[in-house]
């Protein structure tokens, strides 16, 4: 039997509560919902009461005796992060090819060496479930370090249809034994294999016929995502994948407008896709179009960073009225990172988002993009008890004292899994 | 007495040992000198011996069984980080007006609300010799738990004798009662005090009449720092400090080219000054004179990324023979971060160092910047025991999985700190 937890004396208490439902936009996107000498109790997985430590007090006195109590004094206390865009079910590491990039070596040299992202396919071919499990692991307890609870999980390494579901498969067990929840994406739309390159309609035959219909009957994924970006996939094609995933109940995430302006904005508000990944080359436009649809923008500003690309235009976003969503984009070549509160650090640095907006971004609306805002995101009675106490007095110093993983305690489904 | 240690079976034990003297340049820069399966035996504060396990094996079979042995089966271990260039010794915190800008603040609005460069003054000065030790030692604590071991820190919020002089024995204090090292810095140059608007040279009187001998008369600082920029001190006010300090042997250091060129590093390589700082805007001729001086570069990548500047041309100047080191720049304007492991993936990302040239940047040469390199930033037999075990298999993946904190344990003359 897990023992309740009371967090009380909050300097500030994140909750994020908000009377409207939905993505948030514009000033509901600052609206935190802060309590001052705040208190949370936890028990059964569940948050059961939020409020003042006034008025906890009143409410819990008798059973505090047998709860966990948590002095926060001079904390923040935040929702456990949702990072909802993440590729981490992959096999094989690619630091020497980083390495041998910053020694000079060209782009064809690092592919006869055997890297890029047909490098990761053959490592994820290659790799064992149990070995994918192994080293998806490592990367989601580095996830719950930082404060994670929730991640998204794409597959897309595979590109045949064997591997697709086995990224898939190793993300469901995963699901079952790790503390962090995991939202599958079917992604067989990542790349083109080499094995099918110069018959790339054959190759969205074989999603549209083959891998689609069988990760439909199995649940293996609740999304399906695609790369619409000139050499990858074209927006035609784009659209033949995403309208047979969504007649097979798959909701549409699209990757768009991260190398060239593709008229990937457009298309995600067409298709109504969930969100659209990356923008960086997003035209007003398009940016108007998911605005008017409501397609959650997921930006990925370590991703620019690591690229030494200028970050997505997060403010333009918000002020034309696109809900924003932020996320670490963790895969082996473009982002290698597993850190969302650098992310956050980042949506203010380089995408001029306010501290408030940012930690909005990587939590309540970070749900709304895997649709789980009903369980998780903000603290409100009733949804999971995914919580986090930081080594900082108020989300400003959060987003301030940048580079620093702040994490004190996280807790997930009410128990302690953190700190 | 504290125990021995013996960190054996080290997938990579980097030592950086090197038989030359001095700064590293080119090729020196990636020579890290490394020992697969390696071990290192630290007594009494000090490296008593390094090699492979099989070779202290036979060494200390009997001393064995009273040290503590540490597996590092695939982990990398290196010297502890250095930070050659931090403010540490500030007092305040200026997250409100971090959000403030991102709010839309002016610059002006910001400075009526007090903020700036002239609130931390305000603060610094306010605060008592014990509030900053204790502000301090919380930045010092952070600085440890990413693996530095020695910092050099600056004055420069006092601008004024008493509150210079205040700072400086708050690091005096801090290197008697924490396990950093601290090796302080004189900036009394860090800006021009309010009451001094307009009286610029008054100023620089000030600081070479008065402050200057009391520094060097109590042996408080070991270097000499000025700002040397349009608008703060020019080249001439930066030379007569300088001068003034060095006839008082206070090493020159120099805040130099960072928000315009203004021949900064020229300067640098014409008073002989142990490293020049930031260099955005360096010219051509300022980065071949510093090479031809072997003026350490100390080069902050963390705040070009605060300030949304592009970073200092790291790739260049090593390239032309100047020795680069890295740091933090921790400071609460432009760089409120503690991570010299960021810092180090900066280096790689932004300036486009190799994995190898950014660790001798964060350990050896960034000792050789503030003259320590006797005794830290490498691991050599009679050196301080300052040793890091980290979480990642080898010295590229500390560096490709970037944002993250990789530590595992820590050990400051040889007593473990961290882990
Ligand atoms: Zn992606
Ligand atoms: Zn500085």
């Amino acid at each position: 039997m897990v023992k309740a937890v009371w967090i009380k004396h909050a300097s500030q208490l994140v909750t994020l509560a908000h009377e409207t439902v939905g993505p948030r936009i514009k000033e509901a996107m600052s609206e935190l919902a802060i309590i001052e000498d705040g208190s949370v109790w936890l028990e059964n997985g569940i948050i059961q009461a939020i409020g003042t430590t006034k008025e906890l007090e009143m409410r819990y006195s008798v059973q505090a005796e047998n709860a966990d109590i948590i002095d926060a004094t001079g904390h923040l206390v935040t929702p456990g992060l949702v990072d909802p865009h993440t590729h981490i079910a992959y096999g094989g590491s690619r630091e020497r090819e980083f390495e041998m990039r910053l020694e000079g070596a060209t782009y064809m040299e690092i592919m006869n060496a055997g890297g890029g992202i047909h490098a990761t396919t053959r490592m994820t071919r290659e790799a064992t479930e149990d070995e994918l499990v192994q080293q998806t692991t490592k990367r989601l307890d580095s996830f719950l370090t930082h404060g994670v609870t929730t991640v998204e999980g794409k597959s897309g390494y595979g590109l045949d249809l064997e591997t697709e579901l086995k990224q898939l498969r190793v993300m469901k067990r995963l699901q079952e034994e790790h503390p962090i929840d995991i939202i599958p994406t079917f992604m067989g739309a990542h790349a083109v294999p080499t094995e099918y390159k110069g018959r790339e309609d054959e190759y969205v035959d074989l999603i549209i016929n083959e891998m689609l219909p069988v990760v439909a009957k199995e649940k293996l994924a609740k999304f399906n995502d695609v790369f619409c970006e000139v050499g990858v996939f074209t927006p035609e094609q784009s659209k033949r994948i995403l309208d047979a995933g969504k007649s097979l109940g798959l909701t549409p995430k699209i990757h768009a407008d991260e190398i060239e302006p593709y008229q990937g904005a457009e298309l995600a508000a067409e298709v109504g896709a969930i969100s659209a990944e990356h923008l960086l080359k997003a035209s007003d436009e398009g940016i108007q179009a998911m605005a008017k649809q409501s397609v959650i923008a997921c930006l990925l500003p370590a991703t620019a960073l690591y690229l030494r690309e200028t970050a997505a235009k997060g403010r333009t976003m918000i002020d034309a009225g696109v809900p924003v969503a932020i996320s670490t984009d963790c895969n082996p070549g473009s982002s290698p990172t597993t850190s969302m509160p650098l992310v956050m650090n980042l949506a203010c640095i380089s995408m001029r988002l306010t501290p408030a907006e940012s930690l909005c971004a990587a939590t309540y609306n970070a749900a709304c993009a895997i649709q789980m805002e009903d369980k998780v995101g903000s603290l409100e009675v009733g949804k999971q008890a995914d919580v986090v106490l930081w080594n900082v007095k108020n989300y400003q110093e959060l987003q301030y004292l940048f580079g620093v993983n702040h994490i004190k305690t996280v807790w997930k489904n009410g128990v302690k899994v953190v700190g």
